[in-house]
């Protein structure tokens, strides 16, 4: 099969064989972690685990190797050691089992030359079996369509966000943490060394899916570089593309030749490369999903005007620093629109009413404070409205909790639709677990209602900067054509 | 009474009065905040609230006024309106009360001249009468020692951190951020507009203060410059001093104007001031926190030598573009040391066991593994170990936490009592609730065996960079004597 129909049958997979899973009901191992994510993710497939010794585990029958296997398997997962790894292909291509994914670490990324030669020796056995395989050293796919997951706490919902790679760790945290944020994807590729299926033929796959309408990457070298900046062109002509290069110094790169045995590259040349076709480069795995949060809540302010309106006069003032330091004017408001405030609020002592808009405790709650806000909405002189809320810098515990985050988000989420303005939210000042299940509830309300969220000033004003670049790219016209 | 009796008295309050708690068991407004915060904290002293109506609140006595309460008391929070300051002053002077906290704000930082000649009369009756005023427009002391609380769940802990503190909400987080890292306050004070106790003054009290070993400091702004400078140096010079300085940015200055009144004055120059006095500047209140951790519990490199040993080779790869970035090397492990990580783990593939030393899932929980750690902790070559461990992104879920935390924590602490060698974890790739609260439990076992946390890797560097430099400041002597 060619790589394109692998990859479909794969993220459509009907069937599944874990190979290597320790047998025994008090067996541990990789392959159990494996086979109880699956299951208890909900894969309504059939799960085939593979031991030599055979029996029983999770009341699933065990099947001593790959051949036995009752009907051709759509993907099989690898957790057995490298050296047993060509003659699995041959079994897996005499078996008709469609696409390997090799958890199996053990090659290039060793240094040791025998290690480098057995990868090489896989890569061929791959296009000659037809056999395609993931890998190796990496967890292969996540398909919340085919209800398919190696991490049972992995979002259910389908996005339309896709995800290439290169690090299994790095995978498990960029779809929890866009998951806590609102984002889910719809197909993501932890795809390690890249033996067969590399990053180039990922970029090729997520580019001609109609599925998948923007696209994150973490990556540390590759293989083709031409062919490379090729399909990243022609990808992030058409969807956006956000990008980590992990291995961008010297003692990255030497770090990167361990880990994935990728040739890292120059971190200027980067750079270039993925500026020139488009791409979105961000720093840390945080920017990258605050970027697919920027990307999939809000549509681009037409100048950089914000209007910041929250609790707390300390908290106001570094916003206010943070906001003009990332290079956003922070317009004062019309005096009429600062005295409807001052109005609503009966004009209280020690809050600014205007630009930061101080609000005090359940200022928020208020209709006068309201309408007073729909005011500010229709005034010409700003382009978005960051809302902050600085948690645990407020009087108030989080007991109230729940009553202040459904008055406070109605209010915001009543505001949104009223008008087609751009609005934020900064929810800071965590630092504690009971914040962050407090942010937690606040932000889902708001990332449903259009909002999005981001969790320190700097890291929204950051991410906005990067959407305004993106949409303002000479190769790039809204209609996704390629400019 | 002079301002240094009037602190001594504050922050060893026996008894406490609340002017304009709401009155009723229904009732609601700031004045019953601070009341049942004390309340619920703890405080062991007599509390007298205060309204015209009388009756009673939480079973305590409603007093009509000051003049009524039956004793001399210590320390009045006022939360009455500011025009009826003036006479609260005089009724305290009669009533023998000691020092006045102002939370009515409404003064020089509404930009309207009544409101400030208002501010210049309370400034001067506090020199006349002698009743030491706090504020206006904060939230006063903080003094765990004599269990008194305005937020009920500030930590109980007496510490040796001083804090002085413009902004009420910044107090707030301050308190809490730096509690959920293992540092607590003796003494904490946040002062508003600083009519009549200001910055300067709370520079003196904490520089003479034996409870005190090093102070954070939340700034907008001084009223007297020279006297400052002064005061700052003379602090700096014996103990620790973090800053962060609001309103650093022409939007900042003027969200300043609008909170505390304060003038602002040149970022450059508050550069330079706060370095020529030895001063260490954050840009952060997370910052900030980090700071004191940093300053609490390691003692400085001698050198920028790390070795990084932690979980994920996709973490590992980030992390050392981290440390390189921020100025660190990484030294690669002698073959020897090297060789014994590979044997106590069998020759693991997929993990380097170099520098990143790559950990697999229970690596720590090794015996053989724990006496290369110790081979590694002997070895010259290096200057401190930094343990990083990227919690949402392992394949494990949450859900064998507890024996996780107690292994690794468990070798963490025995090594930590083997070697003088400073050691740090980075707790990361968290995002969400459960993982802070993982992170939490973790931590504080770390902290109280001495290991100093962290949250990125990036934080950590910039904290131990700010260490290193702050040991090699000119004017610093281990012996705490001006240099």
């Amino acid at each position: 099969v060619n790589k394109v129909d692998a990859l479909n049958t794969a993220f459509n997979l009907k069937n599944v064989a874990i190979v290597g899973v320790a047998p025994g009901e008090a067996g541990f191992n990789t392959g159990r972690l494996f086979l109880s994510a699956i299951v208890e993710y909900g894969f309504p497939g059939r799960i085939y685990p593979v031991h030599p010794d055979g029996g029983e585990v999770l009341g699933l029958k065990v099947y001593p190797s790959i051949s036995d296997i009752p009907e051709a398997v759509d993907y099989v997962i690898s957790c057995i050691r490298a050296p047993l790894i060509p003659r699995l292909i041959r079994e897996c291509s005499e078996a008709r089992a469609k696409v390997l994914c090799l958890f199996t670490a053990g090659f290039s990324e060793t240094g040791i030359s025998s290690n480098q030669e057995l990868e090489s020796q896989i890569g061929e056995l791959a296009r000659e079996t037809g056999v395609r395989v993931i890998g190796p050293n990496c967890m292969g796919i996540f398909s919340p369509r085919a209800r398919f997951s190696y991490a049972a706490d992995f979002p259910k919902e389908t996005g339309r966000a896709g995800l290439i790679c290169q690090s299994g760790g790095n995978t498990l945290y960029i779809i929890r943490a866009a998951g806590a944020r609102g984002i889910t994807f719809g197909k993501a590729i932890s795809y390690g060394n890249g033996s067969d299926i590399d990053e180039t033929d990922l970029l090729g796959y997520f580019h001609q899916d109609s599925e998948i309408d923007m696209v994150a990457m973490y990556i540390e070298g590759v293989r083709d570089g031409s062919r490379f900046r090729r399909a990243l062109k022609e990808l992030a002509v058409e969807k956006p593309l956000v990008v980590v290069k992990g291995g961008r110094t010297p003692k990255g790169v030497s770090a990167v030749a361990s880990h994935t045995a990728s040739l890292a590259g120059s971190d200027e040349l980067w750079e270039q490369v993925l500026k020139h076709a488009g791409a979105i480069q961000v720093d840390t795995l945080d920017e990258l999903v605050d970027m697919l949060v920027a990307l999939s809540l809000m549509s681009p302010p037409g100048e950089k005007r914000v209007v910041s309106l929250g609790m707390g006069g300390g908290a106001g003032v570094l916003a206010a620093d943070e906001w003009d330091r990332a290079g956003f004017a922070q317009p004062p408001l019309p005096e009429e629109i600062a005295e409807e405030f001052r109005t609503a609020l009966g004009n209280p002592a020690g809050t600014s009413m205007n630009n930061p808009i101080d609000v005090p405790h359940f200022g928020l709650g208020n209709p006068n404070f309201y309408e007073a806000l729909k005011s500010l909405m229709s005034w010409d002189g700003f382009d978005f409205l960051a809302f902050h809320l600085p948690l645990r810098g407020m009087m108030l515990t989080m007991s109230v909790g729940d009553m202040v985050i459904s008055m406070e988000t109605d209010t915001l989420m009543n505001l949104r639709q009223e008008t087609t303005k751009p609005m934020v939210g900064v929810i800071h000042y965590l630092a504690n677990a009971e914040s962050w299940q407090y942010a937690a509830k606040y932000a889902e309300r708001l990332q449903k209602a259009g909002i999005p969220v981001f969790y320190s000033v700097a890291s929204t004003a950051n991410a906005i900067n990067r959407l305004i670049g993106y949409h303002n790219y000479p190769g790039y016209t809204a209609d996704g054509s390629s400019g």
